[in-house]
């Protein structure tokens, strides 16, 4: 079928209406009817072709949420009027060790909801800034929040995740000390995760403006990065550092803050290495710098239902399609609070 | 007493021998009388004030073995006699959760066995490369090897332990894949070791002419590093890779070659950080990049009993006090296999 999305044909052309071939439900296939689509900077380095291998067009957006508007012969956790959500995975190979655990975010064969090789048209995957998305229901998610905070939800699935495995998988939660470094889309979902599991959580922010709505999102503390005196009162005492910046900074300067056996793990991914941290600052304390990627579909799954159950969804703001190019201009001066979402209905005109 | 010791008066000067003073044992102490010191890579960084801090006059040396001479009043653990060992710790807070969970080598106040603060004369530390020391019986090591061992036991003592402990720390043994990047002093035990841990072992080297030398050692796989299509092979396989690499060099060739949450420590410590590691190879499998330093005084116990229940000890060459500076020069040239010892009684003349 042929419907509405928007995207780019260059990486050094501006967002435009485009139409995008989608493939019949096949008997393993929900198709969804998008509502809302949220903005992940993710999107922005893919479509301007800063990360390697873009294909065009590139239709972005893997922060999606709608009904199920079809479902597939063979499909039986799904049905009509579901309200449902889809990730950063729409395909992968299912019988790697990485499958068999609910970990297809480290299979090899993942297939991205963007830019990623499949057999549909055009070759490569489509994303969610368009009108439906048809996928495997293996890749489907339930949301179980209210149907009025839909659009609020949408950047659960890939900021929401990205942030709440690696919190999971290095044991925040009460009496550990937890650092969230950044306070855009990732770092503000990072920082209401962490406090909701029961951690200590300690913002970092470049920027002193941010300190007020740093706690308002549920710091314990806030430390002004740049500033060494504040830094040094935290030296040694962190268990985890989520750093959620996507641009290249100084990691010296948050291993230093770590406890033994602390770590610090990535979850941006800047254009460009990060300047080489010291060794030193890695043996004497027996600390790691990690990296996380998103999260698979069954902690997905469990994430959205700790968020729909802690009552926890994106600060965000609603575009119009039209207004995608201003939003990612507005994104990277760090002017949104702090997930920009399309709302998918402006697509139909 | 005063005792002959072997050192360096500067940074840029070669070493030369000294008198230096021991104190007199107190309640606690241990006095030993040296009967070998390992030379490590360490001792040339500190010595050469290649790492920040070096005080002058400088007696390298942190693999000492020989026997107590002589006990303190309340000595309950060692009596004259005994064949023991003093690696890279001297002293510690004793009372911090590092030093309470016997990992003293992370402990604020760890007092290493050279150039480390203490209230004897001179006011820092004088290591190994000398006739006697004294030391808190908390910090020394019982050796049950055979007597004819012990000058092959002495670089158990810190090239043994800082192998040791993050092979344990990251659950080498059967059923898991463990690199060694180079072949030295401390890679040589590191293979040693993880093999009778039970490990599949890959050694890793740049030079294709000591590819017999490591199967010797107890390697499985030999790779040479500089050969893409040797490291391609191995791709995303191993469980931990243990790098032993004292100079700077590319990390992203190793951690490519880890399996999801695998991890590279690194155990030497280059005096220039390396270069930059990408971020995207830690994303993409839930990498680490990890320190580890040496290991605390129980472990280090754990290990020499280990060691000895294994028969495994240094491959060593024993040289003369008198051969040190040329030691040095040799080894800078990785023309040693694998570790010099110092023959402490040619301190005597």
């Amino acid at each position: 079928m042929l419907i509405n999305a928007y995207g780019a044909l260059a990486g050094d052309k501006p967002l435009e209406p485009l139409r995008i071939t989608r493939r019949s439900p096949g008997a393993h296939d929900v198709q969804i009817d998008i509502a809302y689509c949220g903005i992940c900077h993710s999107d922005l380095h893919q479509v301007r072709a800063e990360w390697a291998g873009t294909r065009f067009p590139c239709v972005p957006g893997h922060e999606i949420v709608g009904r199920v508007s079809a479902v597939g012969a063979q499909v039986s956790g799904f049905k009509v009027g579901d309200l449902v959500g889809i990730g950063c995975i729409v395909d992968s190979c299912k019988h790697c060790p990485e499958c068999e655990a609910g970990l297809e975010n480290y299979c090899d064969g993942m297939v991205g909801t963007y830019n990623g090789p499949t057999p549909d048209e055009p070759g490569w995957t489509l994303g969610g800034y368009s009108q439906k998305i048809i996928v495997h229901e293996r890749y489907v998610l339930r949301i179980r929040h209210p149907a009025e905070q839909l659009a609020a939800v949408a950047p659960l699935l890939c900021a929401g995740i990205t942030t709440y495995s690696p919190l999971r998988h290095w044991n925040a939660g009460p009496g550990r000390k937890v650092g969230v470094a950044g306070i855009g889309g990732l770092g503000h979902m990072g920082i209401k995760l962490a406090h909701a599991m029961g951690a200590h959580v300690v913002a970092f922010t470049t920027s002193d403006s941010k300190r007020e709505a740093a706690r308002a999102l549920g710091a314990n503390e806030v430390v002004v990065s740049r500033n060494a005196e504040e830094m040094a009162a935290h030296a040694k005492s962190f268990d985890l550092i989520l750093d959620t910046v996507a641009a290249p900074h100084d990691l010296d300067a948050f291993l230093g803050l770590l406890k033994r056996d602390g770590t610090l793990t990535l979850v941006g991914a800047p254009s460009t290495p990060h300047p080489a941290p010291g060794v030193f600052n890695l043996i004497f304390k027996r600390r790691a710098i990690a990296g996380s990627l998103i999260g698979g579909i069954p902690e997905t799954q469990e994430m959205l239902d700790f968020c729909a159950e802690h009552g926890i969804v994106a600060d965000i703001e609603l575009v119009r399609a039209d207004q995608i190019n201003t939003a990612y201009e507005r994104m990277l001066k760090s002017d949104v609070k702090y997930r920009f979402v399309i709302d998918s209905a402006t697509l139909a005109a």
